[in-house]
């Protein structure tokens, strides 16, 4: 009934609705406009991803989402001498497969709006102190992610965006705007709450110069209904609709 | 695809993707499980509800929701004779309402596990001194809800649960187990992210005894993904479903 607004991406969009997350300040933006569907998938990299679109995205769909954002890399940017080495994708291979994820969504869909954004920075002395919290003196001390490899990823992401004519937000740069960006990681990958106010401000801003937060509402505000005639305003919303 | 949970009420349930909120609290509990809809509508009461509910839950519908909470009565219990009394539903009619809303849902599917929540207690001197800040020395001196008025629709509320077999949450009384439960209320009424601590616990648990967070993941944990062979984990899933 309402338009979907559907977040794909990996942990970072998985774990969006926890504590001061950014999915749920979209879903809080857009609370009476549409509904944001979660597609987060935790440990995915986009060669996984891939074999999710004829479920998450099927084509003929009568009703397609109005946005869809696109937020993997963090994953595929894994080290291949690292902790994290299944999960690596070759950066060639991580932008083809960015590129066939919209490609699935436009064929069904050519008026989504699909924002892609980039894995954001790595701090590797966050790595390395959530590494040593979890396994103590047996961490391994090669990095699993830098962050050199993961902003050549992100410069994939946002150069696939200039090439399709999509909007894309940049988080690795964009982050390390701010001198002491290393607040905005929590284990120097995930997001805290300051790193997901970042994500959300700009998801924000892409929307609402896409125009989405004009969307109207799916019912009648409660100051318009006449509290002694009330059906009149459900009839009138019905109609305009 | 995946089951739906619906959060049907007033504006505590569309304020419940705010940080701290409740809502998306539930939807990070079943950030890989369900898909939370946010059906929250400010400023509404039962009666005009009602209005909503063959377009929220249309008859016939092939993939009803798995589990419903409804959360009236916050504006129900307005009083009469204040700012709110446009609001104001006769008690009796609250309950008949809720008798209604609870029907239409079971009526399509019997299966649905629906959660009455009663409105929260009132803090007057918390509503006071909001409408202090809005309107400051024109504020309205009479209150527009009380604690004991919105007792007693919490009473109906738990009573029509009774009645009909259905698991409730007796927010007001929980509430105020705590010597300082007007912590959990930012103008006497609305929640702060303490308050909506207590409701995300008691829905979760409420679940929880339902058996829906035995809900499975909708596609692979990506550990149990063979990198090597990752085609192999998901055709298994598919098979599974």
């Amino acid at each position: 009934m309402r338009p979907q607004i559907v977040l794909f991406g990996d942990s970072i969009t998985q774990q969006s609705f926890a504590s001061g997350g950014w999915g749920a300040s979209i879903a809080d933006s857009y609370s009476r406009k549409a509904d944001v569907v979660l597609r987060g998938y935790s440990g995915y990299n986009t060669r996984w991803a891939l074999f999710l679109l004829n479920r998450l995205f099927p084509l003929g769909s009568g009703t397609p989402p109005v946005a869809v954002t696109i937020f993997f890399g963090a994953n595929d940017a894994a080290l291949i001498g690292g902790t994290g080495k299944r999960q690596h994708v070759p950066i060639e291979e991580y932008k083809d497969n960015l590129r066939k994820i919209v490609q699935h969504i436009k064929n069904n869909s050519p008026d989504t709006l699909i924002v892609l954004i980039t894995p954001p920075p790595i701090d590797l002395q966050g790595r390395r102190e959530h590494a040593r919290s979890l396994y103590g003196d047996k961490a391994s001390t090669v990095p699993d992610r830098t962050n050199e490899e993961s902003g050549l990823y992100a410069e994939q992401c946002v150069s696939l965006a200039k090439e399709l004519g999509l909007p894309s937000i940049n988080l690795w740069s964009k982050m390390q705007e701010t001198e002491d960006w290393q607040k905005f990681l929590s284990d120097g990958l995930h997001l805290t709450p300051q790193g997901n106010a970042v994500v959300s401000e700009a998801v924000n801003k892409v929307f609402d110069e896409a125009g989405l937060s004009a969307l109207p509402y799916d019912f009648p505000p409660h100051a318009d209904i006449d509290a002694e005639d009330p059906e009149k305003a459900f009839v009138q919303q019905c109609a305009a609709i």
